[in-house]
């Protein structure tokens, strides 16, 4: 096991933590631009089906609804931000994980600024994004697409994203909850997260890879940050498009793809970045050894990882939802600094 | 039908009409803070459902998955933006239609500034939503908790927004479509347009509206502009808060609560804008004439209503998306100036 990160860098120095955190210290954002895309995606044709009369809303003018044509499935949805004085040599997009969307980089549950107002303020063009089928993405299942999605109870992030000690953890009562120790998670606002869950499809990885795919193709060059289920796209897609990826930052990474190929990306600079509390879940020792050894196999082919165990910088209690851990800006600055390590901060 | 109308009062100057529409001619958007937040929504129990083992990925480690237990439901999106320098009196809240998200104000199909962008240049501390179900609000049906949701081909808005001439007028082929003569909807980009589609349940007013009472219990006093379907839910909030909504901009309006108690909105100034090609569609005229009936009623309980009728002021062309339209800046002047004469600019 150890055998094989052995090519692997740890980053072991914290330094220059930004002490900044509230609004009320930060100076303004200044945009030069702000707005939003659609990308990807595709028409799908349905027909054979009754031609309907809908009436939207009471008392109003009943409309013909021909449910028969194409359709537009498995387009992602983009938000951009471009500050006045960019500092970033290239935009920076932001993927979320899975069941969620691109509000997992906004403001945190408990009203705090997330990585997306950090980021921006560092001066990167921030683009953040919503997959396909989460979110202002949009979605169809009709005639059932996709098939059935996943619906996640409000107990499951909290037992599963390592802010409870797992399952059971979670109770109706928050003062029953049991919290990991010393966890980082905004516990007193936990029932605002799963306010931003979406529902899941595990048949989507193909579209969802498409339509990243093409928004690199519109984008970049740029740095690309994923989080969790983000992994196996963020790898994928830098595979695809190993010119256009500057550097990727895989955030708790929970998949991956094909890791006999991982030496394809030998060219790009990437950052692993993990939490607290993972030997004692029942799923992460496993997901955590998953991408040490996908490491491995990119310094193998000669490539450069880094990666950043929160725990051995002394940095306890971080959640798989680090981007809203109380202590989510320190973890951003780790992030900022290697950016700027590679070259990536003007 | 002339009766019905006769206390309402028609703006007919047009003044100081916006010159400036592209990014590049614009100064930097300064922001004081923006970020996000879910509002509203409770918790619905689900059980006897059997516990599932999920792959989330490929490869990955199988998750127990009891999908029994409490489901967050029926909360929506806020996303805020507060400009350094505010000017607007209160703040503006942004409410879209059917089968849209937030995304109706943002960038237009063909890549111009939108109403969200128009109202924060001009000082307003902005707040654009997505209505319980739709976009970034989440959404659940499990266990098909509101039914089957309505999906939109991508033929129908062409056909029912005015930007073609009604039925049949849509073609797969771009050059073949029949558009409105004059249209000012960006038809090049009309393909865009469907992307930003939302799924729409016919059983979720009340849910909508409860959550949008909950933004305005968070946010208000406030300014309300809200499109086509938005207006059942902006008049039924004005009626629950009137002390709370200090105007309400009803671009559209295409429902409308109980006529009868119109007259409580009497102390909130009302403006209604309508667009073009209304005469020659197959449900616009009764929309229309609702909308003018409604007003009426207000006016008769001694309130006042102001109604922009874009072609009688020689703008012509306007589709149902007006906030997409070539002209949309233009039409956002108009609704400036008259938020100015309602003293809620600074």
């Amino acid at each position: 096991m150890l055998r094989s990160f052995v090519n692997v860098t740890f980053v072991v120095a914290i330094t220059c933590l930004a002490p900044m955190r509230g609004d009320a210290e930060e100076p303004p954002i200044a945009l030069k631009a702000m707005g939003s895309f659609h990308v990807g995606g595709r028409l799908m044709e349905v027909s054979g089906q009754p031609v309907r009369e809908v009436t939207f809303a009471p008392g109003g003018v009943p409309a013909r609804i021909d449910p028969n044509g194409k359709y537009q499935v498995e387009q992602m949805y983009v938000q951009y931000f471009i500050p006045q004085d960019e500092r970033g040599a290239v935009p920076l997009l932001l993927w979320h994980g899975g069941g969620l969307s691109g509000v997992t980089y906004e403001t945190t549950p408990d009203g705090r600024e997330g990585w997306l107002n950090y980021f921006l303020r560092r001066g990167w063009a921030v683009y953040n994004s919503d997959a396909v089928e989460r979110g202002r993405a949009g979605w169809t299942q009709y005639p059932s697409l996709f098939g059935e999605p996943v619906f996640l109870p409000v107990a499951n992030p909290f037992e599963r994203f390592r802010i409870g000690d797992g399952a059971g953890s979670y109770s109706d009562d928050p003062a029953k909850r049991r919290v990991n120790a010393g966890s980082q998670f905004p516990v007193e606002a936990y029932d605002n997260f799963p306010k931003q869950l979406s529902p899941r499809w595990l048949t989507t990885d193909d579209a969802i890879t498409a339509a990243y795919v093409a928004e690199v193709d519109r984008v970049c060059p740029c740095a690309i940050l994923v989080h969790s289920q983000g992994g196996l796209f963020g790898f994928k897609v830098a595979q695809a498009r190993p010119d256009k990826v500057k550097a990727l930052v895989a955030v708790e990474p929970a998949a991956f793809p094909d890791p006999s190929k991982a030496g394809t990306l030998k060219d790009i600079p990437v950052l692993l970045v993990y939490g607290d509390y993972i030997e004692t879940d029942s799923r992460w020792p496993k997901m955590h050894q998953m991408g040490l050894d996908f490491a491995a196999k990119i310094t193998a082919a000669g490539g450069k990882v880094d990666v950043i165990e929160l725990p051995k910088l002394g940095i306890k209690g971080n959640s798989h939802m680090l981007m809203m851990d109380k202590n989510n800006l320190d973890v951003a600055a780790l992030i900022q600094k290697w950016l700027g390590e590679k070259g990536l901060v003007r």
